[in-house]
């Protein structure tokens, strides 16, 4: 057996609270030397692709498998479920099956990608974007963590080769069907009383950096009227991003990264960063709420004597997922509901490419991306029952 | 000779720009270690006080002495000039006194204090708040650094006994009168057009910690509706010391360390610390500035569902300067202005206790605390000058 249990000590956070796990640092790896000791013990055999995404193949690898498995990495003192759960839920699913005696008719595949959650190198997903195409390596091994290691750096260190990042046609003709099971994010199932549903959409969602410059100075000896404060203006823009988000039906924008430098508390800062996500229920929304958040930074900035520049670091539009797919997974398990989904994930990712399903987990808090995210461990059986019900409809 | 130049090299902060040099880290222990030097090239014996502090003594120790100094540590991304140039201008007046052949008649040492500027513990003028008792050791020694390092830690790690920190009424007894050479920090000479003023008086100023908390949560999976972000009860609390600052004659108010918890992208914070530095003429400005600034945060907190603590970090009413000793100062330099600051200063604590007196040197850009921090070759040889000269008639 296979638990959460047993990498709850790997990465907890004391400062922040919950898990920080990010794609290669020493935690990430830990756990993929965990999942890869826990695949051997079942007799799969582990690969790593190009661009670091772990596969352990029940039987011989091959093309149109049927794949499932979720990611290891946390954003920044996360919680225990989001992503873990799916690679947990998909080894027991495995055990579930060979229990009853279940032999796949095609090839079969348990994945982890890496760093889903952007929370080190700032693009969310990024192992299926490279493996994929959706992110160009380059511009992928020049982003750099809050250390200023470069990705390049961080996979060399991980025993990669940097020059065989991107995109991985043999890795993509192996994905037949995709099914991330994961932990809810939300109280849909919650209000609807049952365990288990399936996904219906992901929102249209990005990242983009404003970089707020303004005169850094002494806090005590620079009068009021002479200021050029760029923290003045980032606070501006975190309130026009609460404006601009309440104001489109079903947008959200969060200002959760925000850093000033120098970053002394006499000291007036030079510049500001901070990072904007925000999220629509499709592209023109999402772009309204962002273009509405510049315009709003340029001119906050200009009344300041600051000067604002804001880059997107990652986008992704609206993914309606394969409806053929999504009812034959509800079909299986009886007709579960279909949830949208507010955040981010691999099978969106893989869905402008390959058939892909979400399943997802009761999560009686609602809460996710903290360390009260939740899911109670009769739930959890239930997400392993049911994941192990559609591979084994999909890999008949 | 010594001179600013002799530690160009140290501590330069690659990311911020400018120097971080901060109490007992590595840099700073190579800044003492290099002051230590420069003593001893000169014959000067050095003295660690119990607290930290580095004593260079001309001749034999004693009570009631002439000191004169400042800090080499500096605020993240500091300047070249704050501190330091106390510290390079009183070894160089050393110089000019000993070529014309002076001979203290008193006891005669140059200083440099631990901590002045609260950059790694944020207590600003640690070492001589220690040593005067303007902060109880048990509550200095619990102060921690962003990785967690408290100052018991910090001071054992450098080779002092944490046991030992607090008032030093031998070391007080021994300061006479005392002479604190600075940058400028603003562009009163400049406008005045001279290079070397004296000090009137130091602004009521002190620090407070925001620590405001909410509900972390998906950045993405959480409508709008049922956030409670700490961070717009940030923003607001920023743009109310703005208000607050503006509104009161003089006042000055500063946001300059922010810091979200957990600070991912992709995360509504559970909880932002922020530090407020507000400084005004006097004691009832300052704490009305910062009472008007605790209420709306307090109001827009519980507007979003958040709670918020505060607590003074540290304070220090207004300092007006030994007047007669200021004359006398002013006198001997054939009466140079007298200037407010609106920094604080090692001397602003000792001023309490002993006769205090501070050299303001010209600062063409007005900037402090920051790299563009400046004073003219010119001007710091006329400070020189004006220090020795000064020295010469107090220690005659």
């Amino acid at each position: 057996m296979t638990s959460l249990a047993d990498i709850a000590g790997v990465g907890t956070d004391p400062r922040r609270g919950g898990y920080s796990r990010h794609g290669f640092d020493r935690v990430e790896l830990e756990l993929r030397t965990w999942f890869t000791e826990e695949a051997g013990r079942r007799g799969l055999s582990v690969e790593c692709d190009r661009n670091g995404n772990l596969w352990a193949w029940w039987g011989v690898p091959g093309d149109g498998a049927v794949v499932t498995g979720s990611h290891l990495d946390s954003v920044p003192g996360g919680g225990a479920f989001d992503g873990p759960l799916g690679v947990v839920s998909a080894l027991e699913a495995v055990d579930v099956l060979r229990a009853k005696g279940f032999v796949p008719g095609k090839p079969f595949a348990v994945v982890v990608f890496a760093e889903e959650e952007g929370g080190r190198f700032g693009v969310a997903c990024l192992g299926s974007r490279l493996l994929t195409g959706a992110i160009a390596p380059d511009a992928a091994l020049r982003l750099s963590d809050s250390d200023g290691v470069t990705l390049a750096e961080a996979v060399r260190a991980a025993g990669l080769d940097p020059s065989g990042l991107g995109p991985d046609a043999e890795a993509l003709r192996r994905i037949g069907v995709f099914v991330e099971l994961h932990v809810e994010q939300g109280r849909g199932l919650v209000d609807l009383g049952v365990p288990v549903g399936v996904a219906s959409s992901i929102l249209a969602h990005g990242r983009w950096r404003f970089s707020i410059s303004g005169e850094g100075n002494h806090a005590g000896a620079t009068l009021m009227v002479d200021r050029r404060d760029p923290m003045v203006t980032a606070a501006q823009v975190v309130l026009a991003a609460r404006r601009a988000a309440t104001s489109v039906e079903g947008a959200r924008a969060t200002v959760g990264r925000l850093i000033p430098n120098p970053g002394g508390t006499n000291v007036i800062p030079s510049s500001v960063d901070l990072w904007l996500d925000a999220r629509a229920d499709d592209d023109a929304r999402t772009r309204a709420v962002v273009a509405e958040i510049s315009a709003a930074a340029s001119e906050v900035a200009a009344e300041e004597g600051c000067s604002v520049a804001v880059s997107e670091e990652s986008y992704g539009d609206t993914v309606v997922f394969d409806a053929g797919l999504r009812d034959r997974v509800s079909g299986v398990l009886g007709g579960v509901p279909a949830l949208p989904s507010g955040a981010g994930h691999d099978a969106g990712i893989l869905a402008g490419h390959v058939p892909t399903a979400m399943l997802f987990v009761r999560n009686p808090t609602g809460v996710s991306h903290a360390p009260e995210e939740f899911a109670e461990a009769d739930d959890c059986a239930a997400g392993v029952v049911a994941l192990a019900s559609v591979l084994e409809e999909l890999a008949r």
